[in-house]
């Protein structure tokens, strides 16, 4: 199945110059979301993934089917003030400032096998914060999973010491 | 299975007098969360549902696994600003000023059976705000499901001519 049928390009969103990937034409079709989600629960199979941690919102999305059909859990990643209990937190450097994610302290048991699921891969920020996260609480990253690459931003060299399954390659 | 074991009770979250009932621990379990979308599932092969609508961002968590189940789509609700093509909007009045919730224009076709899921159902004021979303894009709701609800806060009221499902009440 060709995915790429299924993404919208929006131009100049979220601000000028930005040609924004939306994956919520995928997601409004059945059959290309449940194609797009069996590939990387296959993903997740191949890497032993006990579970599936991602960051919010989008990547929740893609992340709690692939959970659901292995039948594990999923640790959501989310911004500060947002989970009710205790966290660990990870800073990291934005173009302008910085932004902070955090991750509950018992989200993760020490040596669980962790697979990072988000929808798109740019500079590789988001997901090398989540691998911080999970390896703070002691778990191991077999992997991470996008629907979508940005080849260009060059992400994937971030994260070069992992696993990685993209989709969509732009 | 009994769920409620799952969730977490956290006083004066997020503010002062507020009991927050957390779902990440069910989340977290493999089998309990399996468990809670399973039943659903069920609800939403009752109800006939062709498209599932969920609001940001722990709608996403319950609503994208039942939608990836049952192989039919998501679409999803959010705050102003996050969707990035032309959107539909509702204005609803929370304790202190308003919120506003978006859906994208091209989510839902004319008279396509649309099920609702959130994790909690209080005061039904999201809920109400979805179901606007989906009548004025032309969708028929034909259910509204949510794995917690807070009786006393008496939501059900706000969508009684719907059918209305919920696995753990408070």
């Amino acid at each position: 199945m060709d995915l790429k049928q299924y993404i919208a390009i929006v131009e100049d969103f979220p601000k000028e110059g930005i040609s924004f990937k939306d994956i919520t034409p995928l997601m409004d079709n059945g059959s290309a979301f449940k194609y797009a989600v069996d590939q990387i629960v296959e993903f997740a199979k191949d890497v032993g993934a006990e579970i599936i941690v991602g960051p919010e919102a989008r990547g929740f999305i893609v992340g709690c089917p692939v959970a659901y059909a292995l039948g594990i859990g999923f640790a959501p990643v989310r911004k500060p003030g947002k989970l009710p209990r205790e966290v660990v937190s990870v800073e990291y450097d934005l173009e302008y400032g910085t932004n902070t994610l955090t991750m509950h302290k018992d989200a993760i048991s020490p040596g669980q096998k962790a697979l990072i699921i988000d929808d798109l891969l740019a500079t590789g920020g988001t997901v090398d914060a989540t691998i911080k996260l999970v390896e703070k609480l002691g778990g191991e990253v077999v992997g991470c999973a996008f629907i979508i690459e940005l080849t260009e931003l060059k992400g994937r060299e971030k994260i070069r010491n992992y696993p990685v399954k993209t989709l969509i390659q732009y």
